[in-house]
């Protein structure tokens, strides 16, 4: 019998690798002889890299660049098996993980870092991206990682403005004589599930700004000066970005990139499966197990368990979820594949006993859902 | 798809009818048009009673009797649905719970409530008793019950003793002349989990009587009282109580059933399952739902989804177990026909917060394993 175990990370408490193992266990207890393909997936955002990185033999280089708050952060990206395809995810350059919360402040936060790294993968050769758009810290626009790439952004007379969502209004004339010409023999694949347009209320600086720091204040003079942003980018490459949905993604920065970069967007989830091969490892699997820390009404709108699933779907293959909690309005995930969601608790216990014994407790679910399954299975 | 659902109860939140209730509900969202087949049972225990009341439509029938510490006590038995056979929890009318922890005192408790719900069973026509012997307050040899029962225990003077272990060691004679004759024409099953002898080491005193209240002198006092008691039981009847199996159940009331009355001693389990029906009723049944709140390696001997697997086992139907709380070393039930054991609850919480939502999470997982088991039918 050949098991498929896609999951996500368990946030807290085990990376996507160590779901993957733990779960494997929890198999092998039953059906040592099974065949087990363990594909460690993510959804665009934290462990994205590492998840693809693994998937493929690639590798993973650290990096120091510009942190959000113009400190320095030590990053990484990964370079895939194939030697020319770059993984980014923002949140490592440019990350709100990255900056403690009274210190957030969007006026300021920059994605310069992001922008270094990408730099630094293009001097390695690297011509092909997937970039993870999300977590970050910034609403500037998109423009700090332009600023490292050798855009000039100009103020009223003539001199280079600094950093931060709160420069973008001074912003006059934007030169791209310098600006990096590798960007454009290269293609950028957004891993974002966010559809948000620039400005407006339903734009990067009202829908995300508050969480990274803005007050009341700062979303109105952000969402205005992104605005006078689009207006000049606009002029400059005859794109619009006041509403193309994607342009309010991680600050503005998905503007950016579609904008100024050869890029197309995709769900997170979707680029994920593409590279990890996870369709054609499905198709003579008997079952699939996937899971991740906490599954809701949400995991719906694009989240791992939800992409794992629909690609089972397309090949008939039952999915199992595993999870440390299962919320409510779920009911709704079993129009797409999924066959049972199943948390991994033995009994009642703290958040922090679950975190602590998750090896041990999603190996014993896995158990149990294949029991049950394998009664069924065998129940001819 | 016809399912059997036969819980314990799960103590504290749900009796074992409102446990299978909610497990019908789960799979009712599942499989509206599955045939559910109620049985809740219990394992001799708290709720046999109730149990066998409910599966053979019968009726219960209360009773004001003497309590253990001397004090009235409204008590209940139960009638089949044959009209004859009586069913008792001693604990009814000489139950530990009856009694404040600081006022348990095996010295003192008697066993004569027990004995008297008997008399009224009696007077009600009853022939056939299933007593469930277990949860007991009293160390009392049984001595209560046969008082109640017309039988004159006496002193060196002549004179009738009282009530409790503390009065064992007083008694010179049994006289049998008044015990109630409808006794010997009546058959009394015992259910009893406990094969302890009457004394000695792993006697009733050393083994239960802490924990009905006896200190260190006290279980000395009582096992040597109840060895004098065996002495006497034994020139009267030729039965040997001393070191027979199960003698020591329930404060020694094992060993009075055994050498006064038509009895039989079987695991509970096993009695609650023939007067169910409960083997019948699995014979064309797709699985089994059994469950309880506490499930760990103890569940092996004798407790109700053991018992339940057990049967199915019979009949080659897989068992899915359901419980609040699943323990360590539960492996060794996956031999009983036990296929999967599953935790009802749905992420991390208090035990109080479980016990408040087990009717809804009972359902959900219900839900789930089904789920996961029809995915499994389903299959090629």
């Amino acid at each position: 019998m050949k098991i498929i175990i896609a999951p996500d990370s368990f946030k807290g408490s085990l990376s996507a690798p160590e779901a993957a193992g733990a779960i494997e266990a929890g198999i092998k207890k039953v059906l040592p002889q099974a065949q087990t393909v363990l594909v460690p997936v993510a959804d665009g955002g934290e462990g994205t890299m590492e998840s693809l990185v693994a998937s493929t033999d690639g590798r993973k280089v650290e990096v120091d660049v510009t942190g959000p708050m113009n400190v320095p952060v030590r990053a990484a990206y990964g370079i895939l098996g194939d030697q020319v395809t770059c993984v980014i995810e923002m949140a490592s350059a440019s990350g709100l993980i990255l900056v403690q919360p009274e210190e957030r402040n969007p006026l300021i936060s920059t994605t310069y870092g992001t922008g270094e790294l990408i730099k630094r993968a293009l001097d390695d050769g690297c011509r092909r991206f997937i970039v993870g758009i999300g977590g970050s810290a910034t609403n500037d626009g998109g423009i700090g990682m332009l600023q490292a790439l050798g855009m000039k952004l100009l103020d009223a007379e003539g001199n280079s403005i600094g950093f931060g969502g709160g420069e973008l209004h001074r912003i006059r004339e934007i030169d791209d004589q310098h600006f990096d010409p590798r960007i454009s023999e290269s293609h950028f694949l957004l891993a974002s599930d966010v559809q948000n347009p620039l400005i407006g209320p339903n734009g990067a600086s009202h829908v995300f700004g508050p969480q990274k720091g803005a007050t009341v204040e700062m979303v109105k003079a952000l969402d205005h000066s992104l605005g006078m942003w689009a207006d000049l980018v606009e002029a400059k490459t005859g794109i619009s970005l006041h509403n193309l949905p994607g342009a309010g993604a991680a600050g503005g920065i998905g503007g950016a990139f579609q904008a100024f970069f050869p890029s197309r967007m995709e769900r997170g989830i979707d680029i994920v499966i593409e590279y990890t091969g996870l369709g054609e490892k499905m198709q003579d699997a008997a079952i699939v197990f996937t899971g991740e820390g906490q599954i809701d009404f949400q995991t719906a709108s694009g989240k791992t368990p939800m992409g794992v699933a629909q690609e089972a779907q397309k090949w008939g293959v039952p999915v199992f979820v595993l999870a440390g909690s299962v919320g409510s309005g779920t009911d709704i995930l079993y129009g797409y594949g999924i066959h049972s969601i199943n948390s991994i608790m033995s009994g009642p216990m703290t958040l922090q006993e679950a975190m602590s014994r998750a090896p041990e407790l999603l190996a014993q679910k896995a158990e149990q859902v294949l029991r049950t399954y394998l009664a069924g299975l065998h129940s001819k």
